[in-house]
C-alpha cells in the first residue's frame, strides 16, 4: 500500500487522487483551510506549508510526495526531501517558481524567450525599460499565478504606476520585465518524465486566456510539424537540465512562426485537462506513474477535445451533459471571484462534430464569447 | 451541494464516488465493515443495514440514495425510501433480488427463458428434476452473488447431494430449480433508464465465467443486428415494468440463436466496468446521472474494449501499465480467495491492436487462459 503525499489540496490535488485511486493509491493532502476541494475525496492534514509539525506528520504518513501548488516554499520541499522522496526535486521546482531562473535556463538552453530583464530598483526599471521598449509587463518573480503579479505596461509613462503596483516586491519576491508579444498563437506542451528519464508528451494544446487566466483550450493544436518538434525539443531539453520527474507544462507564444517560451509550470497543468477524456492516459495518472516509478501510459490524443474553464461560478451544468460529447469538471468549490470552479471537456472523433457542440453549448450557457475564438480556429482549413 | 448515499461499500460504490466527483457530488456510503474499499475515497458510515439508528444517520445525511450491494434488505430499502428519494426503487430492487421473481416477470414479459421450477421441498425437486431433466442448477432465490448458493446436477441421483447442500435454504432465501443451458455465448445488456423513462443501452457485451465468477468481458460483442435489438428491447420492457431508475444489466444466454434471459443486477454491473475507458459516458457516471435527474450521457463504444477481472489476488500492474492499451483498477482490498480485487481494461481502436496487446499482456502476467477466450473470438472472422 501506497501513500502518495500531496502539498497543496485543490482541484489539482483532487484530480490526481481521483486519478491514481485505480492504481491502489492512498492520498494525504496537505493544506492550510479545512475546506481544500480535494479534501471531498483524500484524507486531509491541515497544517502551513511552514509548520515543522505539520510537514513531520505529513513525512511520516508519505510515502512518496508532490505537488499540487508549486509555489510551496523552497525550505520545505528541501526539508521534505530529506525525509521522504520529492518528486519533482526541490530544485526543479525553484526554478520553475522563479520567473527570472526559468527563463535564463530557456535562454541558456537556446530555447528563444520574450526579452527580459531583472528588475531591482525603480532606476533599473527605467533602464531595463529603455531597453526593452513598450509594451512590456512587469512581473514578480515569484508567487505569481492566473495572471497575478503582472502590470502591463503600454508606454514609459506607465514606469509611475506599475513601480506603485508592484516596486515594494521588488525587495521581496523580486521583479522582471518582459517585453510583449504580440502573439498570433498560444501554445503548451504537457509532457511527463519518469523516473528512468524516459519522455512522453501529449500532443501540442492550444490556449486562449482571458484577464490572465486560461479560458479555452483545444487538443491537438494544429501546428507545422516542425513547430511540433521544435516545442517537444525544447519541452526535453529543460527536462533533462532540471532532471524532472512527473508532469509539466510549457507555455509558449507562437509569433510570426517562432515559439518562444513563456514559462513552465513543474506540475500538472490547467491546459492539460482534456487528457482526462481526450487521451489515451491523462495528465495526472501519468503524473502518479512518474512519481512512483511505474510504466508511463500512452499520450495519444484520442479524437479532439476543448476545454472549457469555468472561473468564479459554474454555469448550468445539463446543456453540457445534454451533449454527447460534454464532461463536466465540479470542483466541489464555493464561487468566488477569480476563482477556477469547474471545467467542461468536450471530446469528439472529428473537428466538425467539435465544433457543432460547442457552438450549441456556447449558445445554451450564454458563454458564445468564451467558445468565439475556439470556433475561430475550428473554422479554419486544414493544413 | 448533494449528497449521494450508497448502501454497500465495495468496488462498485468506489467506482461511483469516483466517477461522480467530477459532477460536484458528495458521497456517504453505508458499511457494516471498517475497511470497506470505497471508504479509502468516501465518508463512511459503519452500520448494519438493519440497524435503524445507523439508517437513520445515513438518511438524514444524504439527498438520495442508491445500491452498490442489491442484497439490502427490503425492509430497510423500503424504510429508507420512507425518507429520502431511493433509486432503483424498493419494488425493483426487491424483483432483481429474487431469482424467481424476476425469471417469473421475464416470462410474463414475453422474454425467453431457461426452464425454471421453485422449490419447496425435497419432493418439489423430485418433481422438478422430472419436468426439467438433467443437467440443471439448483439455486438459491436470493442472497446468491459470484455462482453462490449454486447446485450443478448432472443426473438424477445428484439430487441428494444437491438438497444436502442447499435444501436447508428453501424455508429461508428459498430456492428454484434451473434447467442447465448449453450455451453458445453469454451476453449482457448494461443499460440506464432516467428518471424521466429514457433508456440507454452500452453496445452488448460477451461475458466468459470462471467457477461460476465473471473472467473476462468483450465489448462491443459481435452479434447480429436481429439479436441486439432483442437484447435492448427486452431490457427496455423490463425497465418499464419496474419503472426502473439507474443502470442495471442483463445477463443472457445465447444458444442456437435464442437469447434466453438468465438474471438482471440491479445496479452497475461488473460486465459494464469497461465503459470507464471504452464508452463515451461510464456505467458510473449515467447511473448517478440517472438517480438525479441529470441529462443521460452518451453510451457509444470508443473503440473496443476487453476487461479481465482479477480475483482473489492481483497479478503484476507493469505489464498492463505498459501497454499503450491498458488500463488498470486496483480496488484497494485485501487478497482474499475468490474475492473480487482488481480489474483492468485494455481499449484499442481496432479489434486487430487488442488482440495483440490481450496476447502480449496475457503471457506476460501468466494469465493466457484468461485471455485465451477473448482471442479466439476476436480472431474470428467478422460478420
Ligand atoms: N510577455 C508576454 N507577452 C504577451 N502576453 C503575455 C506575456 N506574459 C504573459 N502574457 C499573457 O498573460 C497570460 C498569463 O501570464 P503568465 O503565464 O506569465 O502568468 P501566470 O500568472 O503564471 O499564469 P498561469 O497561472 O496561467 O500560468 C499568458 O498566458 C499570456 O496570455
Ligand atoms: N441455467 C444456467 N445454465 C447454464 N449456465 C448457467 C446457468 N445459470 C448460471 N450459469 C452459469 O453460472 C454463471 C453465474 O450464474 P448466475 O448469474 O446465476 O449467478 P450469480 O451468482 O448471480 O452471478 P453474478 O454475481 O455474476 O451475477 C452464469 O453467468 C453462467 O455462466
Amino acid at each position: 500500500m501506497t501513500t502518495v503525499g500531496i502539498l497543496g489540496g485543490g482541484q489539482l490535488a483532487r484530480m490526481l487522487a481521483l486519478s491514481g485511486a485505480p492504481l491502489g493509491l492512498r492520498f494525504l493532502v496537505l493544506d492550510s483551510t479545512p475546506d481544500a476541494c480535494a479534501a471531498q475525496f483524500a484524507p486531509l492534514l491541515q497544517a502551513d506549508y511552514r509548520d515543522q509539525a505539520g510537514l513531520a506528520e505529513f513525512a511520516s504518513r508519505v510515502d512518496v510526495a508532490t505537488f499540487d501548488f508549486e509555489n510551496v516554499p523552497a525550505e520545505s520541499a528541501q526539508w521534505l526531501a530529506d525525509r521522504v522522496p520529492v518528486f519533482p526535486s526541490p530544485r526543479a521546482l525553484a526554478v520553475a517558481q522563479d520567473r527570472l531562473a526559468e527563463k535564463s535556463l530557456f535562454r541558456e538552453l537556446g530555447i528563444p524567450v520574450p526579452e527580459f530583464a531583472a528588475i531591482d530598483s525603480r532606476a533599473g526599471l527605467d533602464a531595463a525599460l529603455a531597453k526593452i521598449g513598450t509594451p512590456c509587463i512587469l512581473k514578480t518573480r515569484r508567487l505569481g499565478y492566473d495572471g497575478k503579479g503582472q502590470f502591463r505596461l503600454k508606454s514609459p509613462a506607465d514606469a509611475d504606476a506599475a513601480w506603485d503596483a508592484l516596486g515594494a516586491q521588488a525587495g521581496t519576491v523580486g521583479l522582471i520585465l518582459e517585453g510583449f508579444v504580440a502573439f498570433q498563437r498560444e501554445l503548451s506542451v504537457v509532457a511527463v518524465r519518469g523516473r528512468d528519464g524516459e519522455l512522453r508528451a501529449w500532443p501540442l494544446t492550444e490556449n486562449w486566456h482571458e484577464s490572465g487566466i486560461l479560458s479555452a483550450s483545444l487538443a491537438p493544436a494544429r501546428v507545422d510539424p516542425a513547430l511540433q518538434a521544435q516545442a517537444l525539443g525544447a519541452a526535453r531539453k529543460i527536462a533533462e537540465a532540471l532532471d524532472y520527474v512527473g508532469v509539466f507544462a510549457l507555455e509558449l507564444f507562437l509569433k510570426d512562426g517562432v515559439l518562444l517560451a513563456n514559462e513552465m509550470a513543474p506540475r500538472v497543468h490547467n491546459s492539460g485537462h482534456w487528457t482526462i477524456e481526450g487521451a489515451e492516459t491523462s495528465q495526472f495518472q501519468n503524473h502518479l506513474r512518474a512519481v512512483l516509478g511505474l510504466p508511463l501510459g500512452d499520450t495519444r490524443a484520442v479524437g479532439h477535445s476543448c476545454m472549457l474553464n469555468w472561473i468564479g461560478t459554474l454555469p448550468a451544468a445539463a446543456p453540457v451533459l445534454a451533449e454527447a460529447c460534454g464532461h463536466w469538471h465540479d470542483y466541489g468549490k464555493s464561487p468566488r471571484e477569480g476563482r477556477k470552479v469547474g471545467h467542461a471537456t468536450f471530446r469528439a472523433d472529428s473537428r466538425g462534430e467539435l465544433a457543432a457542440a460547442l457552438d450549441r453549448a456556447g449558445r445554451m450557457l450564454d458563454r458564445s464569447a468564451q467558445v468565439a475564438p475556439v470556433l475561430g480556429r475550428l473554422a479554419e482549413s486544414s493544413g
